[in-house]
């Protein structure tokens, strides 16, 4: 198929931020979109060819949709996987495909196929109703800390806690969840890779996530990673398997700890594009947007070698602000080398939501991170007064 | 004022394939925009905020149009600027200002300007009818062979031709023209100047368009050019005379002439993102498209230094092919490392139409070249059989 001239459509699951910068790619292709997401305010509605207001979790809605589209793709996994499962079976092409997403979807689920498949992941328990883990406890089965996540439809953060007593539990929802151990690590990796529908297969870089450290928050996603090669090609190498093994087709994000021992274990995993492929967009061959739209059309994959080192740093809302957003000090920070901001769109801001990211390029990956430090010193997510 | 969250809006005139390029980074930016384009299907449609269907050159339209935003600008000088002229009367800020396009849409008037300005540019003589280069000939004031170049709305290299006996005249429309001397020259070079509404001045490296050897039609644009380091000084400088002189507040395209005898002369200028740039996307800190907004919107100007050498290969029509495009062996050319083809979007080929552009990065700029061939011998844009 000719997806350059023809009367191809792509239709994309989801609207927002990821679909966004997807949507930058298809436009330099020419690639006719239809887009489906419950918001008015979506910010894909401008940018795609169709935009389709509804909710990606209702059969129907999801089912119609993909109906009349060439390929179909996700923006976010929390889609309604029985209509993509109707959809594949009846010549819809369906990428990533239903089942890697099945596994993905439910944290339940995709723990036990890391276990099923000899991939190295934190030890878990799994949990039809909260009141179990109480249970559990009482029995001496489960002992504190350990980490709650919900089975399904967490997202940014959103679902999992760090639980040290049964206090922590009382706020948590009683649904289906794991209690996963704590692992101590020395750093937090990430790395995509990319799986095209003939097998072609292409590692990015292992990221490196640096935290706050005292707020415990993910500050600079740093690409490339200042670990050993061999850890890094250790990182690699199971992401590969996991991607591999899940017979993913698209992007696959592989969250990673990397532990005291160096030690490589699966954190999660996302079938998409991914906040730590963002720094891509500036710093490497072939952006993970690129990348993802090469995979599903089975065209050849794009090198993922960087250009030069890249910094990512989020732009989340600040404390103690609710209301109409302004980006204060954006001025200085377009000032200063390599440094390219992207703003999302959102009208409204926060407490620590995300809002954008900045994008800090240099030949030099410790200039790198010094610049990307002044950026997040510099620039505030604020509400107008 | 905050581009990046207020009620502000940028409107484009044009919605051409650079407006495409152009709201790229407007969507990065969450910037809202709105566009004039007199074609139901302009690249542009897809991907602004707002769509006004009209003319460029009819008075009203232009006005009513501009009326409604807080700053202006274009991706096409052919603009009716008389409209223009009543907007920034009537206190919308106009970018570039009516003044420097008022200079650059006639090329008689940008011919005069050179001479007036002391910027070196080749010989030329001014006429208000094709008729007076009859007569000038026959009074042997005027000798062949010369360039002849229409005065308003010449457009991709229509409105120029050679002329080397009075049979060439023919053809030609019999409006104001010039006839400019015929300069042998050594290399074809450009350069683009970004300047700020407050005045900060910015230069790209200077770029070389490398002609085919019998076609005498530009292969490739690469950037750096090949050129001793006192040569590309040299341009650069009369480059950012041309813009300061014609007091240009955005971006301004310089293209140069550089002679057997290392002179530089001012071939013609373009107020705007411009193809010579196009490489920038993928090769530079900052793109030409980013770097336009920053300059119009008073933003500081982004660094105009190159992440990897580039070099762009223009997608033309096959000849003998008038139809429904296709963009036949793309595949092959998107596995060699650095590729990024651009595809403009318009459905319908024919000889020599501009389709579409490919960039080629690499850290090697010979390497660079070398694939840049195999690009430009290997993709056929086509016409569906």
């Amino acid at each position: 198929m000719d997806y350059f001239s023809s009367d191809f459509k792509l239709g994309i699951l989801g609207g927002g931020q990821l679909g966004k910068m997807l949507l930058y790619e298809t436009r330099k292709w020419d690639i006719y979109t239809k887009v489906l997401d419950a918001s008015e305010e979506a910010p894909c509605k401008v940018a795609c060819n169709e935009f389709v207001l509804g909710s990606l979790l209702d059969y129907d809605t999801v089912y119609s949709f993909g109906k009349d589209v060439n390929v179909l793709t996700i923006e976010i996994e929390n889609v309604n996987l029985d209509a993509l499962e109707q959809l594949e079976r009846e010549g819809i092409t369906v990428y990533p495909p239903t089942k890697s997403l099945r596994t993905i979807q439910n944290k339940a689920t995709q723990k036990l196929f890391y276990v099923d498949n000899n991939i190295p992941t934190a030890g878990f328990q799994r949990f039809a109703y909260k009141s179990e883990i109480t249970d559990s406890i009482k029995n001496e089965a489960l002992d504190f800390p350990f980490v709650w996540k919900v089975a399904q439809f967490g997202y940014d953060g959103q679902g999992v806690k760090v639980v040290r007593c049964l206090e922590d539990l009382e706020e948590l929802p009683s649904g289906e969840c794991i209690a996963e151990q704590l692992v101590p690590f020395k750093n937090e990796l990430a790395v995509i890779v990319a799986r095209s529908a003939s097998g072609e297969v292409k590692t990015y870089p292992v990221v490196e996530m640096e935290f706050h450290p005292e707020a415990n928050q993910v500050e600079y996603v740093i690409c490339p990673a200042r670990i050993p090669e061999e850890v890094a090609k250790k990182a690699q190498k199971v992401a590969l398997a996991v991607s591999e093994k899940i017979g993913q087709v698209g992007l696959l994000a592989v969250e990673l700890f990397q532990t005291h021992e160096d030690e490589i274990l699966v954190n999660e995993v996302a079938p998409r594009p991914h906040n730590s492929g963002h720094y891509s967009i500036e710093a490497s061959f072939t952006n993970q947007f690129e990348q993802h739209l090469r995979a599903i059309l089975n065209l050849p994959l794009g090198n993922t070698a960087s250009k030069l080192a890249g910094i990512m740093v989020n732009l989340v809302g600040a404390e103690g602000h609710t209301g109409p957003v302004i980006y204060e000090h954006l001025n200085q920070v377009l000032a200063k080398k390599g440094v390219t901001p992207h703003i999302y769109g959102k009208k409204q801001t926060r407490p620590f939501r995300k809002m954008g990211h900045v994008t800090i390029v240099n030949e030099n990956i410790e200039r790198a991170r010094e610049i990307a430090q002044q950026v997040k010193e510099k620039i505030k997510v604020i509400a107008k007064e």
